[in-house]
């Protein structure tokens, strides 16, 4: 973000200079344009979007994040819309499409041309997040057949069609994927031969309705600038490019980072306030709901502890200790299963090696923990074995826990990444107090 | 992961059938053989080693991960891997040597010939994680005043050397990079034209010390399948390609993940049990001694405790909220840091709309927990405002922390990601804790 660029850009929209605004953006790339609308408030966005033209607006819509553009749909009349759309491919089309009221959809298409409608159709018909719904219609595909000066006649034609990707795709006559072919062998290829012959017939392709992650983990594990997208009659529908898996990967993994810490949904600190609250709300009133389990376990042992007040010293350890080890396992544990990296033939071995690693980090702990009460808390003896003892088994707890909720959740075919949720560590939370207040009564109290 | 796979490879290794071994290994592609690798243990790993030839070393080893890396350089003698590292690409090699120690550095670079070693010791002058660090010597340049089918007959001879990135480099006599030509381009071009004619002269270049996640970012805006590494006097060093760019973005965003939640390093379920135990470790025994400031918050109420022992059952609830919340927001606040996406021009408005979020969820959650105390833990109307009270102040405490340290961090140019230190999850708890007892001292203690 150059913030000059974006100063400039809240002056000359409050003075309203519109020449000036128009020959600022004219020298931006659309992706550049799009940024900085993201740190324009509603009323500068759209008063920037009513002097921009159609081709303009085409150009920047498919960079913008969806929260802005939702707002960006609802304010474009459905004319304006409809000269814009067919501006665009069709599958950026197909995405805005999605985030628009069935009602303004149809009317939309309408305005557009026959095939355009059926490609952007069967591109809308698979999910959002599988290799149909990522996947573009940019790329070509030539008959097996074709001699390769014909390719090249054909190419010329259709140059536009062809993006960065280095590929041909070959096809037969009912256009199943039959081999690929790199850019550069139609370049180095005798023009007599053709492109069945020269292709690669070893063709890696996915599913429309594999998943998103699954496609890019597969593009980033074999390399790949592009996969092509077949159904199960081999017919060629699309391709993914490195560009999307790229968007997937780091999509992914957020979604990951955000659920681990109660996040539904992606935040930034633009997300309007009330979006920002009921984005977590639901988390935090939960996390209210559970503690109702850690703070009676503190009743039960109410007793105890107005008889050894020194104990509620070491609740905040024992709970702080608990979360920081219960988030780390978790983190582990979620990333190993959204990486594929655990496979049932493991899971014996795994679990083995957590439960050794929680036993070691838990003595050395306990240990600190233990002298840390006597010194610096000066407590007795007995009190600080209590202490030392609790640690260690929160710790073994904390990671069982960590370990086997996002397995179990992974089972049920829910994210793993909301096994971080409070209830969890409120059970961690709970082993702590358990054993801490559970250990102190045996121990302390006659 | 195809566990049937795994399942035959140890059975295989156990009664060591070499033949069918290799006859398995050949129908797998590299990264296959390096996932297999990674589920091996060590003894596993090293017989299986020991029977693979050296091209397939060569091909497998760029896909191990870091850990399984170092633990085969250790085990390979340097006659062995003076014949494997000839045969991978330099950029590979120069991966590879930061892996060993610099005595074998140099033995091992005894056995190149001296092209590739001036080659892979530029490659190797670039810190890991820069442009430089990443980038490939795989690509190909040609001179402006070339002519199209002088280009084709160039390109014969180094077609290996061209990756599926489509595009050519175009430059001067002196190497500096004068423009990029997609190949689509020279395929279609007349074949008296020269390069410098057809070529795209605005490029989009990075500096070879740009940091790695800049670069992946840029790609990812600018939807590019390879992006140029160029130095001050404007002279092409090597091109970063989409693949290179994906595993950098994962990589960025699951360090921010790991260290919110405190490991130093990236860790899967199969990392060692002692480099777990050091990688968590330090985190947890930090935490242990940060305690020390909640736990003496609630030494010095230990009287308010003695006389309203109610108050220990909502200590575990205050810190699980604020706890909760802090998390929230750092992760929120570093991701936007990560992406770019807060700059200074901003941060008025952005604390602003934190601390209005964060004083409604408060409000609310406030209300919820005064409405818990009274019916749930059936406390007095006192009891249960300092409650709602300590609640409320708990979470813009928490929020406020959570928003300001890791703007602090990005200011002192550490990772702000490490702002979620044990340290701050303890002042939030500290800011719980006080106010709890705080107010419970002023409200219900006469």
């Amino acid at each position: 973000m150059r913030e000059d660029l974006l100063r400039r850009l809240h002056r000359e929209i409050e003075a309203k200079h519109c020449e000036n605004i128009l020959h600022m953006l004219t020298s931006l790339h659309p992706a550049d344009i799009a940024e900085l609308m993201e740190h324009l408030d509603t009323h500068e966005r759209r008063f920037l979007l009513s002097i921009m033209d159609t081709d303009l607006i085409a150009d920047v819509l498919p960079h913008l994040s969806d929260d802005i553009l939702v707002d960006i749909l609802h304010y474009l009349d459905i004319e304006r819309l409809s000269e814009v759309v067919p501006k665009m491919e069709a599958d950026q089309v197909a995405d805005l499409l999605q985030e628009l009221p069935k009602v303004d959809r149809s009317t939309l298409l309408s305005h557009l041309p026959l095939d355009s409608i059926r490609e952007i159709e069967s591109l809308s018909q698979y999910p959002e997040h599988s290799a149909g719904g990522i996947m573009t219609t940019e790329y070509i595909a030539l008959p097996y057949w074709m001699k390769i000066d014909e390719a090249i006649q054909t190419l010329r034609q259709k140059a536009s069609k062809l993006r960065d990707v280095g590929y041909i795709y070959v096809v037969d006559d009912t256009n199943r994927l039959r081999g690929v072919l790199p850019l550069k062998r139609l370049i180095l290829g005798e023009s007599n031969k053709t492109l069945g012959e020269l292709m690669d017939t070893e063709i890696l392709a996915v599913d429309p309705l594999e998943d998103q992650e699954a496609v890019a983990k597969l593009m980033q594990k074999y390399d790949l600038l592009a996969i092509p997208v077949v159904n199960k009659d081999g017919k060629l529908l699309g391709i993914v490019t490195a560009d999307k898996a790229m968007e997937v990967l780091e999509q992914e993994t957020e979604e990951d980072l955000f659920h681990l810490t109660g996040l539904e949904k992606e935040e930034s600190v633009f997300t309007p306030t009330l979006s920002a609250v009921r984005n977590r709300l639901p988390w935090i009133l939960f996390s209210l709901l559970t503690t109702l389990l850690s703070s009676n376990i503190v009743r039960i042992f109410r007793h105890t502890l107005e008889k050894a007040i020194a104990l509620t010293m070491f609740m905040p350890i024992v709970a702080a200790i608990g979360g920081n080890v219960g988030m780390q396992t978790l983190t582990v544990v979620v990333r190993s299963l959204s990486l594929g990296e655990i496979t049932a033939v493991d899971i014996l071995a795994i679990f083995w090696r957590q439960f050794v690693i929680a036993g070691l980090l838990g003595a050395l702990v306990g240990i600190a923990g233990f002298i840390e009460a006597i010194i610096i808390f000066q407590v007795g003896v007995n009190v600080a074995t209590v202490v030392g003892l609790a640690l260690w088994a929160n710790i073994i707890g904390a990671s069982i826990f960590g370990l086997f909720v996002p397995l179990l959740f992974k089972k049920l075919g829910i994210d793993p990444a909301l096994a971080a949720s409070p209830f969890i560590l409120i059970l961690i939370d709970c082993v702590g107090y358990t054993t801490l207040l559970g250990l102190g009564t045996l121990m302390l109290i006659k």
